[in-house]
């Protein structure tokens, strides 16, 4: 057998549109702006959906910017989050980013996670979480944040992960409202017909 | 920016094992063989956790494996099922294994799935999910499982998709053991020191 691989790969605009931004992003509302305009970007580009996430070191210093690109790259756990989370680690060459809490990296993502990638903060390392848009506001256009414990923060809060939510959470909806003007496609391959999002 | 990018590739003894198993696995135990020696010689091998996966057709063939790779790739999100997932879905060219549910593609698991493992499956479009030992033999030898909900089978089960658990419990659990045995790294990242697992 020829094992199959697959290369997590962020479109080649992402690199021009970080080389035109800040160096160091002072404040949280710099850091989910600069995530806002990657979502959006990425449905200009129709390059996967409107869901954008970073990882930033305490300063404001960017370490790896994640895309949605489910779509494009015909694979279901490339979430914004899941991609900057695995390429941040890259970057690091560690698997726990805050090396076992010596540092304080947070992931920011324009929406609050899904099922899987809420899961997959714990195994991070990342010691904060910022959200922009809420569970609802995907919802809202169709799409399905699988099933999430209910004290979703607070689980988090237990294992030491801050969460920040609402920070420009009306632009960060606008993006997602804008995917389904632009005729985005919602993937949700196990949604029953007639099922409730 | 040079956009970071990662690969994921399987270890190089994987393609042998593969060429020297069956090409069809008559049963669901047969599959759950496989994939639990999966397991066992990636500690042999030193080339991962103590976690195995594949994702087989309804008829029995192996579509793509999947084994723990979060110490040597230096990812936290390269858990055994994750990247039974994402190869299955670029061998398949497509996000959706059973594209629609026209198929009827399983996911075996050595051991239970974490709560991220649990909230990729939905997106997945696995149809089945087989599992040998339980969360409880892993939380046994200190892998935490992270905060899935209770219900996880029914939530499951309401979106079509059937879960068999305890397929070859203790063959499966042994290499969990095994692992313990031979010095093998347990990696919680955000275990808060004194916390129960």
């Amino acid at each position: 057998m020829k094992l199959p691989e697959l290369t997590i790969q962020l479109p080649e605009w992402v690199a021009e549109y970080v080389d035109q931004s800040s160096q160091v992003f002072s404040d949280i509302e710099d850091r989910m702006d600069f995530v806002i305009e990657l979502s959006r970007k990425n449905i200009e580009h129709q390059t996967g959906g409107p869901f954008g996430a970073a990882v930033f070191d305490a300063a404001g210093r960017l370490i790896a910017p994640g895309a949605n690109m489910v779509i494009p790259s015909n694979c279901s756990i490339l979430h914004a989050e899941m991609v900057a989370i695995a390429l941040t680690q890259k970057v690091l060459g560690r698997f726990d980013i805050s090396d076992g809490g010596k540092f304080d990296f947070a992931l920011f993502a324009t929406t609050e996670p899904c099922a899987m990638c809420f899961g997959a903060i714990p195994w991070s390392g990342v010691r904060r979480l910022v959200c922009g848009a809420r569970k609802e506001d995907a919802q809202a256009i169709g799409f399905d944040e699988g099933p999430r414990i209910e004290n979703w923060t607070d689980a988090l809060a237990d294992r030491g992960i801050n969460v920040i939510r609402d920070v420009r959470r009306e632009k960060a909806a606008a993006v997602l409202n804008d995917y389904v003007k632009y005729g985005g496609r919602i993937y949700n391959p196990d949604k029953k017909p007639g099922k409730k999002t």
